[in-house]
């Protein structure tokens, strides 16, 4: 059985980490390159004793020569605005690429420089073909195209929450457009690994803090999906919400039903049937409600719905491990569908409980 | 100066312990009586030695009489439906009571016992009389009637951060009062230190779970304080979560604005003005936005205000310490109110930060 | 390739989840019995429906019979004093049996009478020649043994990672066998999933603590082995704390070494070769100190040694998970060496990372 | 009554804050000038809405000549080196001082340069004769010469918890100069407030791990009180730990009697004798350990007794608020001494449990 070659840049960030945590146990893959800007020229070992990785490799400055040498796939893992530099040059090399920022996630370039204003003022792009190239990532709704694709921006883990619970009800025409609001909340790794104040343990633990209140960037990439999803655009509320937790992401989503008559069960069943095709998506029974805790570790996400017939509002709530789902496992996916692999492939869907 | 005599009956519970922490700094309270069923008899120091209290007491068990004979004021901190048991008896020998459980947060007795069913097939109950008559604890709205009241219902934590947030758009008019949205993340501690498994550390810590999703309990107090204030019948969701934290509580409210031109610096100042007599309730400049941390061992509630001109859309954050200004501090208010004081004596305003 | 049939009994607890987990990605083993007193009859996925078990199976009454009807090996994951009621029906069914509680860890029944002396009370054993035959499962240090078992007695989580650390040095004669102190600190999950109060995130996160001061149970577990390995009485100071988190383990181990001019670097040396043929024990570099996070969802442990010059002190840090290398884990790799596998096979080394 | 002024500088560190809150109470003082470097200039709403201050005033570049216009008193939390340049200024101009930091811990400033060498090389100092006035703050043990003091250096943390513990076995000399263990357990709220990568929450949260093993800082400071306390030098073994908590401070002191037959009660009496006429120091009974959330938010420390009358050892517990008697309300305690006052005015005994 050959194996496909992977090359993980930005290694040492969360993203890096977990990738090649996953990988460990991948029955098809071999990490070949490590690439990284600060800990090039560093053995493994010295910057991450707690990975142990085969044959203990040095990091390796991101050259895209050197890499399109030892590798077939790259994940990058990086922030804003540097994928941009390194995307076309492994490209033009044959060197398939997921993406785990958000350079490619806007079909549109300008966009993209607006909401991503800080990071595109530093960094000239004029790669619009390549944003229109691209594809989201969402393994659930683009298998198909991912399978075809180049180029893959794995999305946020925000919107993959979100969008696992609304697309549904979006594309069949149940809720209302206007009114959706998304009440999210997610662990402080979906910070990084770069120390700030606020991520501090003395600072963020036994605290619940709103953030980014109206204008997250995260809210223009789900109504992106959510409006082609709809047929028509959608505006939504979208609140994130620091916890005091390394991982896991809950999205609990509200919207209007249009037919008042529509129960949890009717709701559940349809979420059921959505997702009957995808092993890593699970609707939990009418009443049970996820915990982030029931998918740490997990590439899985849990769904559960319920309506409140006096008000005729339906609230779906999806969990997901906002490091796995959220990012690396999903970046993974998308490597495994564009290796030909099923999705699943070397992923877990059981949690170390507790 | 003389001292108010208080008895605090269920004082090894958290809302009992944190009710003699706060008066240990009182300078017009003396705690005379403590009462306590299961530890009865026992000395204080054997069942708590972490809180030292003056002379060490022996903990009583809870008798009318015997707490009338040493107390001018009682404040009960019991399970749904004890109370009752004991308020008669005690309103009958002239001690005025602070109840923190639910059982006359309700005008009507018929109510309570269809919202709080479990309870009432175990403690069957007639005082419909003493429903009518207990005025609802929220000190900010209702310190005329608290200061003339024999027996106050302290509110509900989630009610208290929610009606603080939400009562002056709702008293003027400015908001829809259909399509409310309140999305709540509390601290376990509100789980009482009764021990349940799905409180253990080891479950509940690295974990955001939603429960009670659509016909939580506090659901109905709220609306009935809402509709009060709108003048007209509210129906609202209301979703709490539990959060991997011991205290602290954040109401995310969403609501839509009746005139799309208000601006969240006009809602903000509104806010402000609504409350510019209260010391312990601050709103922050827009844009800031309160974090559970900053008010924990407080009596203080934060409100910060956010408008989404796309939507609609106002939101209000609202955070409080829920075992201080949702429980026993909103009790000490209370009590304070009863003895002729100012609201805040005796509270703390600022928390131990970090 | 024929899979051996293996059954779980204590399968909800947290001793049985995690094996459950440590099983769902084994590569020769098949789980062919769930068994559990409270949660017999009832579905699994109702009952922990966070992991995913193939064919959804029904939990079961623990009966001999029907175990060994479907199973070659069994481990028991049950309170103390339950397992010798199983065992010895299941030996003479041919099915052979690692357990994990403390019943089998001493040689000596009256011992285990003496120091269980609660438990012995309830439970009347006579099954002394089964303490003598069974085997205490510390596979670094008892591989062969094992190979040929029916019974293993697997470590408790504080002896794994004390005598880790000891042995090497009490086998060779390298430490004073007086004065040997043993500081050692774990999760909450230690405690088990039943509720208890202290255990409650309200009560145990934000707090460190110590407890069984002088005399816990694990002492004489500790000393049993240490003087074995001595080959002379060990009598040494073992003080567990508690820790607010909810897995890991860590043993800070203060010997006097007796010949004063031995370095860190020739004690790490000395340690590292002691486990050189062991890979899921790992010693970090002098002046790299392992954290319980290194090591968590994995069956690893990492060692790291430091001398004082000054004072002749030998410390040996000593990281695990409690409930992986602690205990399910090792679990694990007594099943593969008693079905003739490799001991690591199918257990992870590499953690979730953060 | 006349209030005492006080000059409080580097008011956002973690100590500051904590000093702040801690004066918010203080019926004798009063905070007259904030000093900071870099928040200098600034509102202190705008830098910290979470502690509001009477008149919200603007934080000033510490200069002696603007302190001594307003102060009778200052409380530096600097980092090591900065105080040695500000304290002379402020004692020329008749300030008094109490210095967090550990640049007057030591008599002899050859000392100080020797441990804190990398501080030394960026601060040259020639203050020997401050070193040899400054009295070390250690409360309990130097009250008569804390009140006569110009300058009090604060004892650092881990010291305090210590020495609490040992002092009065060494006075007395019932415990062996040579072999004594401290192995101490630290909140995260220790390393201060600037971000550092092992300090996020996803680092340090789920974690126990040791640092600074053989010669942390420390180390020496605890060594040269034992030292003076036996009348003889000590050599000791400190091994700090960095705990998944904010606030606590747990140190688990290890010593061997001399005299084999002193009983548990008999080192408890002789410790609560010690401390009899210290109101913030208690002597928990033999049997019951204290829990460091049982200190939090408090002044006090909580000490306990074992004997193992088969090793001989002595083991003590001591734990403390790490932020308040291991830092801001021990120097809360010398201020005021130095006014005159008795050392707990003002100072919280009970902690915000849970």
């Amino acid at each position: 059985m050959v194996l496909q070659r992977v090359a993980i840049i930005g290694a040492s960030g969360y993203g890096g980490l977990q990738t090649l945590r996953l990988l460990a146990g991948h029955p098809r893959f071999e990490v070949t390159f490590l690439g990284g800007e600060r800990s090039s020229g560093k053995r493994w070992s010295d910057l991450n004793p707690f990975l142990p990785l085969p044959g203990d490799p040095v990091v390796q400055s991101p050259d895209p020569e050197a890499i399109a040498g030892v590798a077939d796939l790259a994940l990058l893992s990086l922030p804003n605005g540097l994928a941009a530099g390194l995307v076309p040059g492994l490209l033009e090399r044959g060197v398939k690429v997921v993406d785990l920022s958000a350079d490619y996630r806007y079909r549109s370039l300008a966009q993209w420089q607006e909401v991503y204003s800080s990071e595109a003022r530093e960094v000239p792009r004029s790669d619009a073909d390549l944003c229109r190239e691209a594809v989201y990532g969402l393994v659930e709704w683009e298998e198909a195209r991912i399978r075809q694709a180049r180029l893959v921006a794995a999305p946020g883990c925000f919107p993959t929450a979100s969008l696992l619970a609304l697309l549904p009800f979006l594309r069949q025409g149940l809720i209302e457009p206007a009114g959706i609001v998304i009440d999210a909340k997610t662990g402080t790794s979906g910070g990084g690994r770069a120390a700030k104040e606020h991520l501090l343990l003395a600072e963020a633990s036994e605290a619940v803090a709103p953030y980014g209140v109206v204008g997250h960037r995260h809210t223009s990439e789900i109504e992106q999906l959510a409006s082609q999803a709809a047929g028509q655009p959608i505006q939504l509320q979208f609140t994130p919400h620091l916890m005091p937790m390394v991982r896991g992401l809950l999205a609990t989503v509200y919207a209007r039903l249009r037919d008042p008559g529509l129960t949890a069960d009717d709701c559940s069943t349809l979420l059921a049937a959505a997702y009957r095709h995808s092993p890593g998506v699970a609707v939990l029974p009418v009443g049970t409600y996820p915990s982030t805790k029931w998918v740490r570790q997990t590439n899985r996400a849990l769904l559960s719905v319920q309506v409140d017939p006096r008000t005729g509002q339906l609230i779906v709530l999806s969990a997901i491990d906002n490091m796995v789902k959220g990012q690396a496992g999903q970046g993974v996916q998308c490597l495994n569908l564009m290796a030909g692999l099923p999705a699943e492939t070397g992923l877990p869907l059981s949690p170390f409980y507790p």
